[in-house]
């Protein structure tokens, strides 16, 4: 079949996406069209077929009762990094990739890891009451009741017994305190109440720090995630009135993974900063609660009412304090150095110079149904998959790792650490990093990705059927996309890059998971995806099993679509001749960030910023990727060629990290994103410029326009060597 | 002193607005020059400083505490209409104006009201619970533990026993049984829980009915005026989780007053017609609970998840139902012919041939400090101010009426009764009626209007102090004005007018107070003022004297201030040589009604309906209103010429009125203005034509347009005797 629409379909699944205006394609669809099948992007037109044939393989394996097998054993005891559960999750998960013909191997390390000994939360004044009341058993789902659950808490906050007033701060951002203070409301040695979103909660901390709280207590209030979005659980997937959010406050915007070894991997014989020294701990104790224990505090609250749009859905009306309402938290803390098990598993490829990894960390709070272990169901079923290509005789090309981490819920440790032992071998072979954190809550797909990948992943989506509709993931996605309601991943908690037109929207990688130090510290094209819905159970006791079953994927039929995605991103990503990375849409991408910043920048840095020398860098680079696309284009059928091209274009993303990294957190060293100071997830554009801009340092900012032109002039260059 | 500034203030306030345009006032502008003392709206330039010192003498007397001591005497028991405690309200009254010097009497009517007997709810499905939970005493406010008060209820709702599952409905309004429909939802047979605001609850239960409800459920939702708005009382001014909001569900929008006489008086010997036959009742049982009881009910109910907009404060997630909550409904309501009294106060003028009427109801639902006794108690002080000034030898030009109407809660009814039965005499005698219900709940001074008299508040609203401020109350008024913050009156409840340049917004009459029958029934022109503040109370247990000691105005100086405002109204309405109507503002009002009104059927109407009669009315009346100002300005000084301009005057806004009244309700004789049946306050503009429009009757609309166009003529034509 070679109808008009299929051929223009092929054609353009050759070209990367913004290549198309700079170069005429007619040789190209020639040479397309003498292919019976549909190109597949990076593959010489004589391969298509036989990887077609391997992907239609490879989905035929993964099974929804296979995945809900998985998830029931990932799931069935509480397993927070440091603990027994939390080893045992990762033996299992060794020997089944095992089981399935792969190689699989744990690896420890040793880092610093709070467990919680003591949370006590008082109501001292106007009167006493005892507070942090534990999250409330359900009949219908016995896991509720499982004794090993660990108590709310948050990771990282040091111990303490602090009394105080209470301030009500909203979400606690640094414009939040600005308010208060025009209400004459200070924070300076209160326990400020702040609420869970819009911002990492590490943020919370470290704003309630920089204003000189004494502690700070987090609330879910049901405006955000409880009664008022929905159902709570058990009846809907909400968080109920005892629901507790816990969460790490360590300062990961400043660097992530084991805090006394930044930049290192926290090996048995690693050397180590003193916890005092370690930049990423926060100072004052913080705890979370429910919104049961909120509304005690708050309906004892007096001081100004707050503005309009701070008032939540706890039943009370909110008052911003100070006090009467006195708070005692008491928290005893277990520092200790503590072994968490990664777990790598591994299909070598015919050639073990080039890497294709895929991760997800195993380690949760509680049951961790949702986060993370839907998305390790799902990496065992696409690791089933290609055990079972191997039994038959196929071998990978690249290599394919299979990584599970652990401790990303205290400071993405098992993968930062992984990364920095491995920094320069990644650096050298990884072509990309896959991350399948949390892959299933719902049926709407999304993805966050480096621009470089993102016609990969619509690529991908194409190929794998939506279980409801019978549709293509792709296009019930970009309906939705159309429709405005591009789902944002809680993972990557980025903001979404703008619609391409008739395009799925992706979001742009900030931070919250472990593709933070493939991406952000080394520099590997990085991807992360999964399918999202009504979730209002993060962090709690009830994101479990029984939730699954009842609202997130009853028949675990996007668990077996989360594998066959995953599975066919590492079979294109393992199997191309020439490597499917777009620079060109990258350099229209960055191109499209400095208009922005030009803009911003603009109106306050007149005559004091100038961002020529950017703007000429990321031209430098879409000309150079454009004149790369045409040669990678026609170089899929030379071998010889690939094999040159595919080493040049396996660093490119590396040419944009700056060797010295950004100021103030030199361990974040990609010059184009990084999770912000004050957001924690979501995504700075062009970080080092944008924040000096912000704090109104012209002078910085100036310096890292320069390091910005330098790196967008070296991927220019690493780009030539494509041609 | 005539600085500039003081000669444009002078000159501006004697042409009425809209004017200034069409006729250069050089001349005018001598005549004004020539005073010593800014001019007076209407007042010959020799009478301006005499009026001056007759104001200035009447603001001195209204006192805080005289008022306050007024509103504990209206306040002490509970007086509802038809009870003695209503008598007893009405007989104090009548005795306070005859202690100041008046003559007042007691107008008694005999109408049908219903007094509950028994109101109880019950929750059948899916477990029992008695609901109905009164409101809660509280310690610090002894009038919550009055027994007298009576129970919630909904007054003219019917007696019945219903047992139904129960859907819940939004507002109730036509557009949410639609998007119930879409949801696949039908309120058949059911009982339908609806929240309060938005719309006149009467409209709740015809729209109920409409939907073959079998009874309505009506709750105070605290995104409303809970506590999602501000602290609960004792706390805070808003209504606390067991307030009930009471009220009438009559169908006032068909015709207000007795539902056995419509358009005659009730007296003794009325010819009466049969319950049955009564346009204005409903046919379903309703009955109000506060939130606490619709917690019960909503945290029962499956079905649809509500839309978003839908879903509001009470703390569980809101469905659609049906069921599984069943409730059973059990209403005994004794309907009987009881006596009302109104209070006629009088101070004769020196011609009886003209009035000048204020008023306000006094019967209250349980005590009723706002709504309405704030407005009687400034009513008294305004009283003793005239009779102060009536002890000093003066007697006003006009003869003032001062009245307490009854029974208003229930439909408007004491006044409506003594429109009907001096609709002729009023007709030709009355210049205006001044409303002053619910006077004050806090300190945001707000009014409705006819246009005519909009200069008129304003002008006096510059003559009075703000109290806390000390600056005028129309400068206070201005500002929040200007700053978005223009209160709309609650008892009107209209759409505001758009804002004139600079100057402070006024409403448009609609209904919900005893302006009605003056204004939409006898054509008389009418304004509605107060205060207004944080008040979540209305209709509750909670509106009574300690509500005002704490929060709505606890030194009382804004009830003075209420009372001096209406006795300026009073002194110009009375005094003035040509009465200050402004007509060439109404009738550029009415322009833009039309103009609006061509932009909203010039879509749908095209070639359907030819508003071109209305648009030329209108301009007739321009033109004549431009004409009639002129001559107005220089009759002032000429007795004669102003009796003979008075006399047209008088009747300008009559002309307004058709013959035969609104289409399915002739009660509503107005053709600019009435109450929308489906808003039942808020009132609709140019009504005949617009909401035959919004049935698509293009038939009806032509009519309506000739009927409006005669009247504009015939406004027109009176308006040409002034010239």
């Amino acid at each position: 079949m070679c109808t008009r629409a299929a051929l223009r379909t092929a054609c353009q699944s050759l070209l990367p996406a913004g290549v198309a205006a700079f170069f005429h394609a007619a040789v190209l669809v020639g040479a397309a069209c003498a292919q019976a099948t549909p190109a597949i992007r990076g593959f010489a037109p004589a391969r298509v077929a036989a990887q077609r044939e391997l992907e239609e393989t490879l989905k035929r394996v993964p099974h929804p009762a296979q995945a809900e097998k998985h998830l029931r054993a990932l799931t069935s005891e509480p397993h927070m990094a440091g603990t027994e559960g939390g080893r045992r999750v990762a033996v299992y998960i060794r020997d089944q990739m095992r089981s399935f013909g792969l190689e699989a191997e744990l690896v420890s390390y040793r880092v610093l890891l709070p467990h919680p000994v003591e949370v006590s939360l008082q109501l001292t004044a106007p009167e006493k009451k005892k507070l942090a009341t534990p999250e409330e058993p359900f009949q219908a789902d016995r896991d509720t009741s499982n004794p090993r659950a660990v108590m709310g808490f948050n990771g990282y906050s040091p111990s303490g017994d602090v009394t105080a007033p209470v301030v009500y701060a909203n979400y606690g951002l640094p414009e939040d305190y600005k308010r208060l203070a025009e209400l004459g409301v200070s924070a300076e040695g209160k326990i400020v109440l702040v609420r869970y979103g819009q911002c990492f909660r590490g943020v919370k901390v470290k704003v309630a720090e920089e204003n000189k709280a004494a502690a700070v207590i987090i609330f879910s209030d049901p405006a955000d995630d409880g009664y008022a979005a929905g159902d709570p659980y058990p009846r809907g997937p909400f968080r109920p009135p005892s629901g507790i959010q816990r969460g790490s406050v360590y300062y990961g915007f400043v660097y992530p993974g084991d805090p006394l070894t930044p930049g290192e991997a926290a090996t048995e014989n690693a050397k180590r900063i003193p916890a005092g020294q370690a930049q990423n701990l926060p100072r004052i104790p913080a705890m979370p609660i429910n919104w049961r224990d909120a509304q005690e505090i708050l309906s004892r609250m007096e001081g100004p009412r707050v503005p309009r749009e701070w008032q939540g859905g706890v039943p009370v009306t909110y008052h911003t304090g100070p006090g009467p309402a006195t708070a005692r938290i008491r928290l005893k803390m277990d520092f200790q150095l503590r072994t968490i098990w990664d777990v790598v598993g591994k299909l070598p490829g015919t050639s073990d110079d080039e890497w294709v990894v895929m991760g997800n960390h195993h380690d949760a709070w509680v049951f961790g149904a949702v986060d993370p272990s839907s998305g390790t169901a799902a990496m065992l079923e696409t690791a089933r998959a290609l055990g079972e290509l191997a039994r038959g005789g196929w071998k990978p090309r690249r290599t394919i790792l299979l990584c599970a981490w652990d401790a990303e819920e205290f400071g993405l440790i098992g993968s930062t650490e992984w990364v920095e032992q491995h920094r320069s071998e990644l650096q050298r072979k990884a072509v990309a990093y896959v991350n399948l954190d949390s892959a299933v809550s719902g049926s709407a797909f999304g993805s966050s990705a480096a621009p470089s990948l993102r016609e990969l992943v619509r690529d991908a989506a194409r190929e794998v059927s939506d279980p409801k509709t019978g549709r293509s993931v792709y296009d019930v996605w970009r309906e939705r996309s159309q429709r405005g309601e591009g789902r944002r991943r809680a993972t990557a908690g980025a903001d979404p890059a703008p619609l391409q037109a008739g395009e799925p929207q992706l979001g742009v990688l900030g931070s919250g998971s472990d593709f933070t130090p493939f991406f952000h510290h080394a520099g590997i094209p990085s991807l992360d995806l999964g399918f999202s819905g009504e979730y209002g159970v993060y962090h709690a006791l009830y994101d479990n099993f029984f939730w699954m079953k009842k609202f997130g994927d009853p028949d675990f039929t996007y668990h077996a679509a989360a594998s066959r995605l995953a599975g066919i991103l590492l079979l294109r990503l393992s199997e191309s001749d020439v490597l499917p990375l777009d620079y060109a849409a990258y350099a229209t991408e960055i191109e499209r960030y400095v208009r922005e910043l030009e803009l911003t920048a603009g109106a306050s840095g007149k005559g004091r910023l100038n961002l020529k020398p950017v703007s000429e860098g990321a031209a430098a680079m879409l000309a150079a990727a454009g004149h790369a696309a045409a040669a990678m284009n026609s170089a899929a059928v030379d071998r010889e060629a690939a094999l040159r091209i595919n080493r040049a274009l396996v660093t490119v993303e590396q040419e944009l990290l700056s060797p010295q990294g950004l100021v103030g957190r030199p361990w974040y060293k990609h010059t184009i994103y990084a999770p912000g100071t004050y957001t924690g997830y979501a995504a700075v554009l062009l970080p080092g410029i944008r924040e000096a801009v912000d704090r109104g340092d012209w002078e910085t900012a100036q310096r890292e326009a320069g390091v910005v032109a330098e790196a967008l002039h070296r991927a220019a260059a690493r780009l030539a060597q494509v041609r």
